[in-house]
């Protein structure tokens, strides 16, 4: 059974603090052999990563055969079906769309000293992006992961995706050439990370790795942070669900389901101030689970993880999902905008019955790459963002170095970095006798 | 002596790379300790954090002393002189202004399907920022670190300054009024980062940690990461500085100096296509380093670290820099803007001979927080954007559903995620029989 809880009983805010601080996932210590596996790569190059790849996915590879080449690509992308097609182009297009307008702009400002101010965003030159293998291997992540890339104008763009016995799932090579990914290789693992990170003779290093993966994959990010910029480290994935009683029961258990059905990890979260309401959606869960496809995994998340939280009103609702911090959060309520004013710490909000999480998943066009355990308190989700960097820019003309310049000495006096105000000073006392703008 | 480059020599290439791959910090490895002091402060509270901060800064505190009170930092503030005063206001209100444009907007549009998809930025909730003590104690960074927070709407926003012997610099007092910070605990070490990242009787827990420390601070900052956000892991600060042959030999030697007096593995480089001029600035440097009062550090720094390259071209030289992808970047030459277009990879630019680096220490305005050890290939430097986040918006019309549900059904499928795919189609199938927006 999940965790029912009631605002109104006295053991609430005791039963709703362990519910925030509940532990879903044990993370097997897997940081020394990572570690091992990273030295191998770094020492050792192509031959050791074709040595782990024969060990780990049983898969007997040349250095000339760790990429896809086109004619492979276009062999496996022939298996589509063209409705398979069609849905895949229309997220990529939908997706793209949305992300273009994440870009962020220039700004260049002149002040009356007659400084000049202002900062510039430039792309992440190259980027390499994870993708799990076997039942993980996403089409839909590889499109929520590369075309934000391709968006900020990253030129180069890799893919390291597993192929255990060989086996590729088509649709990842078709999103990943519908996204302007420019190499595909068929290796994973932590020896796949650490290809990307330090390269081998043939795999050239990147400068960003992004990216789901299990725990090895995880701890060799976490290892290469540094060397290379990794995006967040995704924990299982988590809904909750603010919904008043006017709702057709099912659709909030399908919606609770399509969290639960991830992983047995995954958490799904109703927060209704209808009681009677509540008990009809556990019921409506109850009865999907009875036939859904993978019951198993999907019943051991609700039963586990699952919790039904029954609040006074919608406000009191909206508080208690600002201190969960939800990855996703469905508003299915009467006024689904006004009542999202009150959200301060959420990964994505869902706004009316009529949108139900899975379209964020696909093809809403929002990325699905989303803080997960409480982050959302502290990060977003992937974007543009995430592969661009900005430089500041300075310019100090002779007069706004006299204008600004004497408060930077005496700070520098302040904190005893001598050599700060001498660079300073040098200038100002150069100022006069230097109207060609210090150039002597 | 610092090492001396020609792109014109043989061995450029090889002595490049080197240059590159050059390790200029051995952090002993703290992370055993640390982890003990994690776990101490997270079983003990108060208790622990009063202990630790008895043994390692030789200073008995009380639970209800670990907070300055206001009466205690009037009367810190009044030992600040009036120029000093003065020097700090005008840096905190040149850094509110630049920040202030950092600022990003929210987005809310509607499509052809009838659909409205956004996003909407909120503030990080709290926010600690951690100042070393003792000499290292910048009241520069705490503005650097603090007003962008403030800016950011950050409501809650904490100080830890270690005391050792229960010294303060009274001018990162006056630093955090100025900025705007609620509360400064005279606790340092990773102590008051577990205390930060978890909270004890005292200490309410922060969702976001910046600013620099030792060894100890960087591992307790790894650690509590993904309980708390943090900001970047800072090394040793570097300049280059572009220089053509019509520059004054001494500016650009105190430009250098000004970054290698910060500490022994700081690394500055001068890159310049005239043989000459740079002979004339590494002259420049020897004779300040004769008087420089922090001679012993800048000149392990110069020795062991610096560099000087000889290029064929400024065009070369900006090639060179991307490589380097430096922390701070001058550039003193005839037309700093155009060069500073070939620039793809830097922390912050300073354009022309007046802008010494040493301005964007303090008062130009831009963050002095800027990505080290070539990361700026991947990051940005400190912002308003480290202190805020992004929830993402969707809200489908029936219409808008009708339209590409189906799609997010077919990749539902090929996922095999049939939950998801259920939730969509409950949808659609109620689609014809309820005109009332799918609320029964």
């Amino acid at each position: 059974m999940p965790t029912f809880l009631n605002t109104r009983d006295a053991d609430f805010e005791a039963r709703f603090t362990a519910l925030l601080g509940q532990k879903r996932e044990d993370s097997p210590d897997v940081d020394a052999a990572v570690a091992a596996i990273i030295a191998d790569v770094r020492a050792r190059g192509d031959a050791a990563v074709l040595e782990l790849t024969a060990r780990f996915d049983r898969l007997e590879l040349t250095a000339g055969g760790l990429a896809f080449s086109e004619a492979e690509i276009d062999a496996e992308i022939a298996k589509v079906s063209a409705a398979d097609r069609a849905a895949l182009e229309l997220a990529a297009t939908r997706i793209r769309a949305y992300h273009a307008r994440q870009m962020p702009e220039d700004a260049l400002w002149q002040e009356p000293t007659g400084a000049t101010l202002g900062w510039r965003w430039t792309p992440v030159s190259a980027a390499g992006l994870y993708v799990p293998g076997g039942l993980a291997s996403y089409p839909s992540s590889v499109l929520m992961n590369a075309i934000p890339a391709k968006v900020a104008g990253v030129k180069r763009l890799v893919i390291t995706c597993p192929t255990p016995g060989g086996v590729v799932n088509p649709l990842v090579l078709l999103a990943a050439r519908l996204s302007g990914v420019d190499t595909v290789y068929r290796i994973g693992g932590a020896q796949a990370v650490a290809a990307l990170a330090y390269g081998t003779e043939t795999i050239r290093p990147v400068d960003k790795i992004t990216g789901p993966g299990n725990a090895f994959v995880a701890a060799a990010k976490r290892r290469v942070f540094g060397k290379v910029g990794i995006d967040m480290i995704a924990g299982p994935s988590e809904i909750l669900v603010i919904a008043d009683g006017e709702n057709d029961p099912d659709w909030i258990a399908l919606d609770l389901l399509s969290q639960a059905e991830h992983d047995e990890s995954a958490q799904s979260i109703l927060v209704t101030p209808d009681a009677a309401f509540a008990a009809r959606v556990v019921a409506a869960v109850e009865k999907r689970l009875e036939t859904l496809a993978r019951r198993a995994i999907a019943g051991a998340s609700w039963r586990d993880f699952g919790a039904v939280i029954v609040t006074r009103d919608l406000a009191e609702a909206a508080a208690l999902s600002n201190r969960l911090a939800p990855e996703h959060l469905e508003l299915c309520v009467a006024d689904p905008d006004a009542l999202s004013l009150a959200i301060t710490h959420a990964g994505a909000i869902f706004l009316g019955a009529w949108t139900p999480e899975a379209i964020g998943d696909y093809v809403g066009g929002p990325n699905h790459v989303l803080p997960t355990a409480r982050s959302a308190r502290f990060s977003s989700g992937l974007s543009v963002m995430d592969f661009v960097k900005r430089t500041t820019l300075s310019k100090m003309t002779p007069e706004a170095l006299a204008a600004i310049g004497p408060a930077a000495e005496r700070l520098a006096a302040s904190e005893s970095l001598e050599a700060h105000g001498l660079s300073v000073t040098a200038r100002l006392g150069a100022l006069n006798g230097a109207p060609n703008g210090g150039r002597p």
